[in-house]
């Protein structure tokens, strides 16, 4: 009854792929935080009465308002009887018809073209062109399922479907976001990691890309080179001249660039600046501005916030005319992706322009958030760095921290008792301890022999001040239990 | 300058299982159709105005109306201020306060579960327990955008990740839907036909697939059988008896059960009824009610046609625990399926009461399109079979036809000097002539020498008349053409 032997599926016959591929965001540490919240509210007593889920960057989870002119234009496509309301502005009533135009029988029901409705395609070349300053053609606009289903669907054209020596072979960075490593690891690719520089704010050092592509290159065809700007989990904004490096580098070694800048919008540092591939390559002139490169953006991020809309959209330039059209067919498969999430992309890659009716709302509900977002990431650090056995490099942009914490021995030597990493160990203790809950920095990934956590900047100041009240007590008694 | 030298990605050197996969129903000829319209739309003279798009099922895109629960529901979901608006009725408030209540934050726009929200999964639980009279754990049930969506995660743990003898073989129907074949070339899969028996109605014989196994089994190592009912592209809808008689077959062969059953409220002929494999499997009791089971529904069809919001879910069933963590750990890494989705598909499981509100409106609007697709359904196979040199099985549910046509030794001819199969030949020409885009049997496959085409049954009753008179005309002339 129910043995192994019925099963067609059991762990030794199951697709060994699945079984490897990680993604700690929603790891081990989440289901112990849900099932904590279940305890809670079975009336389970607790040091604590509720569970702070900093372990992953959802916005409006966190109390984080959606922007109106988002909402109420999503809400006429939606229900266009709405749009003899006299309840909506102008402009959102004119937003929702021009939406509504592109879609087959006037219905968000319908299926899109695979690519997205060609009209917010264009609405994200004009996005692209005015931030660049260079040309960007809405047949390069691929929307997609959230970023995350966008670079599955470009890593896919990287393989090789070859094993050993010919495995493709893509660089990462590390710390990394685990999308990389799990999307590498479903695939059969190589992850080819290189490590981001804690000792000088998370630098990208072009010698490090060279010590990395020459270690892998016995074992696996480097094929593409992933760079995540600004830094999920490191919070680090590369400059212009960082940026001209790595795309000198892809040059010189024959790599696709993946640029993940899906934190465009979240810049906080002063002095610092998002810069894009895309602008940096056109820059540099022939032959860099011939590269094949794919740009990924979200609505999940930013100032909107809209994780549960998923979506998303690539830029994908340069692609030779054949395996463009390869590219193409290939997310046809998927029919298209959820066109109320091409609406949010639409709104947030054209806003209410100045003398709308939505202007100023508008502009004053995205500068709060990303001006609370700036105060926070300052706090954070701050924070992090006035504790002992803690360093933080500054939050310059992203959602996160990604401090270091110095394990004391005995902390060490407990958490192998414990069957668990150091880090694990810290995390997991720090959630039963105080309800608040991180990821272990293993699951990004690290330099062995460090530990750390990535924990997000979201929750609303009042709240974010108290959890790290709780978890400078937890931190000191956690140094004094180990000493 | 762009020549393929520079490039990382050529023909040769990108993944060629995205090479081999193929999806006729955003094809070559949907491209040509898209081309038309342009060309239309840019003053060319044609002798038709628009094109119409039978290619795929896409409901509102034909005209079709909204449900009207489901889009407040969704429009108050969206933008909640209008919960305290006097324009909805009290079960909608109800129902998109219960919904957000699920969501964090409140929100449509925080992530979700990754199997989605569990209030949603408890009443796809409880719908599948009344429709089958068997008990359904919501921890059984994993939503994903759009069922193509969930269908891919399912094969995915199948797959062995090894070539050869060795490689996972997938069970298909010819003619089959072609997610199916596409997905199974991506994966490097091995596809195992099995073909329906066009003379008995599209039945599925069981000698059938022991000779599609035995055929099989020296190429690849078979693990799953997938079953489409209602049949896309066929229509047929399989008795109770066939369905036991293919899950006997399953045990027999330990194959993992993958039943496509979107179309599961598209039930048109008399005497037919649509029975679950879940429900099957359970009457038939030890050992057939331990057997691994995965059954798909969508949004996007039935009588609501949401294909443009991208909800589905999977009910899979019978999996050894570990197996179960592998795959609930696999999906978190997309994050979670659009939250907006997800809230459709509770729409349709839990819908309105009676003595509810919305109950009668609901009630009218759902029984008015599915009496029009059962009215529809009878008209074109009737039509297609008083046709000379065309036959074509009763629809008796889904959304289609695929007629038969026998073709002139000179149209063949004439499609071999012009480089394309037969049926990509009469169906270009169709488009050609009249503006009507279906779909060339070769893209479903079908038994080597026989020639068809899929069309939806979708266009509105008048439109779909004076199509299929064009269609005629058409039809008679090319006979007349190459007699």
């Amino acid at each position: 009854m129910g043995s192994a032997d019925d099963h067609v599926l059991t762990l030794n016959s199951m697709n060994p792929n699945v079984i490897e591929l990680q993604y700690a965001v929603r790891g081990p540490i989440v289901v112990r935080a849900t099932e904590i919240e279940n305890e809670l509210k079975a009336g389970a007593k607790k040091p604590f009465t509720r569970v702070v889920k900093a372990n992953i960057g959802d916005c409006h989870a966190t109390g984080q308002k959606p922007v109106t002119f988002i909402r109420q234009v999503l809400a006429l496509c939606t229900y266009p009887d709405l749009l003899n309301s006299d309840g909506f502005p102008e402009d959102v009533k004119a937003r929702a018809r021009k939406i509504l135009d592109g879609c087959k029988g006037g219905s968000l029901g319908s299926y899109s073209e695979s690519a997205g409705l060609l009209a917010i395609r264009k609405d994200i070349a004009a996005y692209i062109e005015e931030r660049d300053g260079y040309p960007s053609d809405p047949k390069n606009i691929v929307m997609c399922t959230g970023a995350s289903d966008g670079i599955k669907s470009v890593m896919s054209l990287l393989l090789t479907a070859k094993s050993g020596k010919e495995r493709a072979g893509i660089m990462i960075p590390i710390p990394q976001y685990p999308l990389y490593s799990a999307t590498i690891a479903e695939f059969g690719a190589y992850p080819i990691p290189y490590y981001l520089n804690e000792a000088t704010g998370w630098s990208l050092d072009v010698s490090e890309l060279e010590r990395a592509i020459s270690e892998a290159r016995p074992n696996c065809l480097p094929r593409a080179i992933v760079v995540i700007n600004p830094g999920n989990p490191t919070g680090q904004v590369l400059t212009k001249e960082n940026i001209q490096e790595v795309i000198k580098f892809a040059k010189r070694e024959k790599l696709f660039l993946m640029a993940d800048e899906v934190y465009q919008h979240n810049v906080y540092a002063a002095g610092s600046k998002f810069f894009s591939f895309k602008q940096v390559l056109m820059e540099l002139g022939s032959p860099y501005n011939q590269m094949e490169l794919a740009s990924f953006m979200s609505a999940s991020k930013g100032f909107m916030g809209e994780c549960g809309y998923r979506g998303g959209y690539a830029e994908v330039i340069n692609l030779l005319p054949d395996v463009y059209a390869q590219y193409q067919k290939s997310i046809t498969v998927k029919l298209c992706p959820p066109v109320s999430g091409q609406a949010v992309i639409d709104c947030v890659v054209n806003p209410p322009k100045l003398g709308e009716p939505s202007y100023e709302l508008f502009k004053k509900e995205k500068e709060t958030v990303l001006a609370q977002l700036k105060e926070k990431a300052e706090f954070v650090s701050q924070l992090f760095n006035s504790l002992e056995g803690i360093s933080c490099n500054q939050v310059m942009g992203a959602m996160y921290a990604f401090p270091c914490v110095q394990m004391p021995e005995k902390a060490i030597e407990a958490a192998k008792a414990a069957g668990q990493t150091p880090d694990s160990f810290y995390c997991f203790a720090l959630l039963e301890e105080t309800g608040i809950c991180t990821v272990p920095g293993s699951g990004f990934r690290q330099v062995p022999g460090t530990f750390h956590f990535r924990t997000t900047i979201l929750p609303q100041m009042d709240e974010l001040k108290a959890v790290l009240m709780k978890f400078k007590d937890f931190h000191v008694d956690f140094l004094a239990k180990y000493k």
